[in-house]
């Protein structure tokens, strides 16, 4: 019989990682399906999400939920009983978590990212700028509001641990090809020790691809772009 | 004594309706704070909301809260029995609304206000043309999820309801100054329906900015654009 939850993927997304963690801190079972992340789109993968036909896509009895953060709040209500709490109960801790997720979706993420497509060193070291300036608010954020946890979510791994801490192979890989160390104990020492724990959480340990892996599809991608830029 | 609801916002300013519509819709009793939208922001706001320092903030027993969107989940949780649920129950339910609010967000609104942005014929109807897919996506979602409903919410305006309706102030500016109809009965039937319905509330007629208020509003700012550009 087809499982009943299945999981549109791709194993370098950062966004497609999150969804794997929460279903795992869930223990929830499910069929995975390894999509294209550019070319030959599957058919399965557009009539799933013909909006932005876009990786993560969880398909729960035929129904499918597009958009990580969302997804994360839908296994959360669906699957409550399964493990943890993802999102804070109280309303004003949620607000907190929602607003520092949408934080990190809309600026955040993209200048980290924009770190190892930038083309130039400009566009590098301008990325890497804005990628700090955003840590340095997060890091007073959880100097103000998280402090002492072992986590944003407390005890256990929560939303907005996952909502950043899917980046962190990504983030070695910048640290890797470029010399840039966004987590620096030096810096940010409440937000490096919060990746390291994040990184040696069961959960986390298991799912998180290796930098190496990584950096190879990120000279792979490199290399497409290069060569479609030619022709 | 100084009420334990307070929201910081703007007259123009669309999402700040939004927090407005919600807390009618619960029967909340705030004090509003009318700031400036561009310059000599005020000291309550800046220290409200140092991230960003945009308006809405809703504050709440002294705690500020940013975003539209999640001040609007925030007002559902904390006051949910004032009023209607703004939020569906049900966890797929919420997942489709979450999802179109967010592209109303990233992408939907961006494009409608860019018409009125633009400053050539050129950008202006480049900005159409996406705010036109944009409505035939909610048209067919609207067809798809929401036929027969009076509202996105069901019997009542909900978030889906709040996050679009905000816009029909400014989209009826749109129509009066650029001839562009967005939520066009012949394209958009159900659309246009429920814009009509939309308006009509009771809830939301009380706060809807008049379309000629707004427009000498868009006429000063835009003025004030060319004077600095000229500086």
């Amino acid at each position: 019989m087809a499982k009943e939850v299945k999981l549109l993927g791709a194993w370098p997304s950062p966004y497609v990682l999150r969804v794997q963690i929460a279903l795992e801190l869930k223990g929830v079972s499910y069929e995975y399906s390894e999509q294209q992340l550019w070319e030959n789109k599957s058919e399965l993968l557009l009539r799933s999400n013909p909006v932005n036909k876009k990786v993560p896509v969880l398909i729960h009895k035929e129904q499918p939920i597009w958009e990580s953060a969302i997804i994360l709040q839908y296994i959360d209500e669906v699957w409550g009983a399964g493990g943890p709490a993802i999102l804070p109960s109280d309303p004003y801790e949620r607000a907190i978590a929602c607003f520092w997720a949408s934080y990190i979706d809309d600026k955040w993420g993209p200048s980290s990212i924009g770190i190892l497509r930038g083309k130039t060193d400009e566009e590098r070291a301008a990325a890497a700028e804005q990628a700090f300036s955003g840590l340095e608010l997060l890091e007073e954020a959880y100097e103000k509001s998280f402090k002492g946890k072992r986590f944003f979510g407390g005890d256990n791994v929560g939303y907005l641990d996952i909502v950043l801490g899917c980046f962190l192979g990504w983030i070695e890989v910048v640290d890797i090809m470029f010399s840039v160390k966004l987590f620096n104990n030096a810096k940010f020492p409440l937000l490096a020790g919060w990746a390291e724990r994040f990184r040696a959480a069961a959960e986390v340990k298991k799912l998180m691809p290796e930098a190496k892996k990584l950096m190879e599809f990120a000279k792979a991608a490199q290399a497409r772009m290069t060569a479609a830029a030619a022709n």
